[in-house]
């Protein structure tokens, strides 16, 4: 029985690998001066409805969110994020190895918390002795969160408003911004990241490809984009299997079915652990469903079905997470809710 | 009248600036090599009671802070710190621009939380993902406090057995060190450091030298020692300015002269304010003394005294600060008696 | 007809594909930890044989080089190479990002001339000033060179004598490693540089994967290996992506053969371009081709078949490169013969 | 008898020292916002004629030379210099430290090889693969250099159209400036140097001050100017201690008379030097004079006199130095000249 633990256990969506498999041997030229990476930023221009941007791909998030960040800042400058922030967290430091250090602010269910921004801003600036602290220069956040839960229009339109006063740039990480997407409630299209961020990903790994993520600069491209990008490592000589796989990804909507299709699946699983008396750590509405567990409960639910042990609360609890992706089929959710103990029964 | 708003609007202390009079024709070596630094040397290795440490000079607090935090690091090693620490507040990143995470951490009127140490150490091994995230590896302290406060010696050494418990590097920010060891509250000797930390400094500037620094290593001495300083730009060609300051400053007991008498009008000052009425922010037995003012009241203290608006509490009263330092004399302490309106009477 | 410009034109060799094919649903844990990386590290460790070495898989040649010198050298030490280096000349900086210098020396046609190194380390240590110069750390050496040049095994031993002497660490970038593997007049085994070097890379891009360097650390493991990798944005969440191609690479030979079969090709097309009358800019026993060409001659010969613009020598002619790899095929050799006009001809 | 070693040897010119004394027990702000900072910039600035610079002070020659080329440059820059360039040999890797590649270009004598750094630059964007290159940002000039020669106005205005040409900052070195303007041969005032480049340091250090840079930003002022420095590790608390002495530098012409001083009695020495037969290495028109030895001469030599043993030419032989500073007097020279043995004697 397949796993639920997270949304990149498996290779890539059959589409994905069937372009990749009837372009093998096309020669191109390396670093992305490929008809396929040429195609497929024309596309994701497209789909954002930003034809003048600039879109790169790069291989991965914790990569994508260091490039991105350093290019879009000052070296002196500071990154402003939700305290729960993948930079904040699980990225090993890698965008204080770039030397901008990461502030991190209050957040609600992994939703920076706009009023506390606010605040830090104006306070910031009215404090005498700021020239000596961390100038802010970016607003980072990931959408959906790394909770599942997603920003509303009105709290990214404060936000962009507060970027515009205090003159710092936006960057939305969108390592799983397909399954935001692909949601019902989700009030922010391509277009409105376009419109709001100076820059954001568009990741593909966890939606599907076998690495990969696209990065949109939505105002300014940085200069010297392949020189920077090369100076962290992060340039690719076969850049054809970015392009290809994403130019894929943006071909007869597969991108969107793909979101669309494993929000269907979250929202089942969702219903199935509701039906069977698991309680939410909090309400995600995109692809990753977060349920509270004891110790004696988690391990004995481990006998039963795979999901991850992704966290715990304060009081000790374990938060396990499962997680639906462009690879989960009615059968492996059907599966899950005939092995599914009751809760009551763990 | 003098202002009391921090403890280095003057020089050098009297007896300091002689000393660099009496050398300032002697023809010496650059870099530290230099008899007066070396005599310096040990003179401090003498004080603390710990022959075989390592002790250079450095120019300034934040180059200090930042230069013995990436020696005693491994790169990828983050720093653990109390929120209020210098580091993470007013050191402009320079410890992010050697790439380290300054990990922040609860504190209680500016003294890090042990219970909550121990918690974030206990977690962050058993966290399934740790190596994912920023490993510590020191526990950066300021002795006193960023709040005049003080680490009591139970304090100093459960951080000790923390620290060696997680293999991380003990490090003590003694820029007002001088104003500690003066204190009679005080528990830590400089002996005490020597035993409990791996490294620490010994702040000259705000103890009455021009400029200058000590850095204390105990255990290990940095491999390529003056390379490393160098390469942070941190280097001095006339090394002799801060061994001649240091030198001067460790003979006959100056430094200890300068910190007890500095505590004394500190508590003179303390109680001064008190008996006209003015409410402490929290209690400080070193060099700073903080009281709480509205914004009226600030306005009007102003005119009759100096002091700093050295910040708010969060329902926006200004914390002001009083200093007392090597340049305080009696005749200032009753000045500033007389001329301090009765706090009713702002 | 195909160009011979350059060995990373098609994706990936069909055995490599046709593994990512075959495992492609199976679910596995990522960042490596999944039993094809493990079972891949095995192999490499078995065809090396050195059982206790460590080897991870890293997606490009400059990331790995940044990587591997970053976790082989101290923040301080600086880097000795060749100065046509991939490091110094084409990596954008990436070495000097970690914050290590570059030190450049002499070469022979891209091998680093074994005399002019051992003159830099002792002038080195002889000199009074040294501490105020970059201490070295490291030699980093390319084999194949730049220059499709081999190192002797004499050569190795001394520059391995000389790194003992010098306590420096020997890393040697094996980006076309297997194309030296596969010539005769290749004097160093796997097993050789597992011997001579603390540590190696195993390219596998230019030899018929779609992304994908081995890193081998042959003496110590680098501590917090997977944190040091994801700090520098190096670590790959499906790290699937590159153990599966790995393990179809060691498998069966399949490494070998692609690289003596590559030099065959190599080594017919440099009989056809000699027959036809084109002069060397160097002898290269490996898979790149150097010729040198007038301006005129190069437009004209352009017309006719693909090649790379390399470079030019300092009397302004044009060095011009033809490349085999694993996709090349008797065909093409065949087909080049054809095409190539004779040089007096152009 | 005094050692002719280097310009460093003593510590403050008495006017300097003087001022110290004077002012040592004035109340002022930290961090330069005092008034003798301030007058001593508006004095930089008449002095070169250039009204809107913005001029700053730091500690050390090292941390100027970093400071100032990573605020003047893209984060993913690198530096022509020649290679005898001081941030090439003797900065102990502060400029990489930094994340700058330092290219070394040819020179004559310590003079950057203007034919050499056009060429580097017409070939450089004439490479196809220059994006993988390190993109050149900055031109890094010493004067005088380290071998004590000069540019000519001639050479100053080639560079400049270069660095136009090219879009490259210009960034002169003036360590020992003053001497440079002493000189009878000097073709470039510090107008000139205000004219030419984007920013240009004004030597202290070797000039009579017991530490201090002057920072001059002709051009643009880098933004958020203090806390770049402070991230640098390079602000002082106490600015005043560089704000007097450059005060006192730019008062009644000392800056200029302590060149001019220096250099009379350099010539002198130069004079000392030919009339008793020893070779010298090159021409140098400043305060620094290099003279051939072998072994035996140099020890020999030794015992009679004090000088630098400065390096090495290629065929072994030992370059030595004899340096003239603010403090040398006419009676040092004097007992030069009679303690000097003829080289025939040695």
């Amino acid at each position: 029985m397949r796993t639920f633990e997270c949304d990149y256990t498996e290779g890539a969506h059959p589409k994905i690998l069937e372009a990749l498999i009837r372009t093998n041997m096309e020669q191109m030229s390396g670093y992305g001066f490929d008809p396929y990476t040429e195609r497929a930023a024309q596309k994701v221009r497209a789909a954002i409805g930003a034809p003048v941007s600039t879109v790169t791909f790069l291989t991965g998030g914790t990569q994508t969110n260091a490039v991105m960040i350093d290019l879009l800042t000052a070296s002196y400058e500071g990154v402003l994020t939700a305290a729960t922030g993948h930079i904040n967290v699980h990225e090993a430091g890698a965008v204080e190895f770039c030397g901008h250090k990461v502030i991190a602010l209050p957040e609600h269910d992994g939703v920076l918390d706009v009023d506390a921004l606010e605040a830090y801003l104006s306070t910031f600036y009215a404090d005498a002795t700021y020239e000596h602290m961390v100038r802010p220069g970016l607003v980072y956040l990931t959408h959906p969160t790394e909770y599942g839960t997603l920003y509303t229009k009105a709290q990214m339109q404060r936000i962009r408003v507060l970027c515009d006063r205090y003159a710092l740039k936006l960057y939305v990480d969108g390592a799983r911004l397909g399954y935001a997407l692909g949601c019902p409630e989700n009030e922010l299209t391509l277009g409105d990241l376009a419109t709001y961020c100076d820059a954001f990903s568009i990741g593909g790994t966890k939606l599907g490809l076998l690495c990969g993520e696209g990065a949109v600069f939505t105002r300014e491209t940085p200069r010297a984009l392949l020189t920077q990008v090369k100076r962290h490592g992060a340039l690719l000589a076969k850049g054809r299997l970015l392009g290809v796989q994403f130019d894929a990804m943006f071909t007869d909507g597969l991108y969107e079915a793909i979101g669309k299709e494993a929000i269907r699946h979250a929202h089942r699983i969702r219903d199935v652990l509701a039906a069977k008396g698991y309680p939410f750590a909090w309400q995600s509405p995109t692809n990753q469903q977060f349920v509270l567990l004891d110790e004696r409960e988690a391990a004995s639910l481990k006998k039963a079905v795979g999901f991850d042990l992704w966290g715990r609360t304060p009081d000790g609890r374990w938060i396990v997470r499962f997680t639906s992706s462009w690879s989960t089929t009615d059968a492996d959710v059907d599966e899950l809710e005939r092995a599914l103990p009751r809760k009551t029964d763990l």
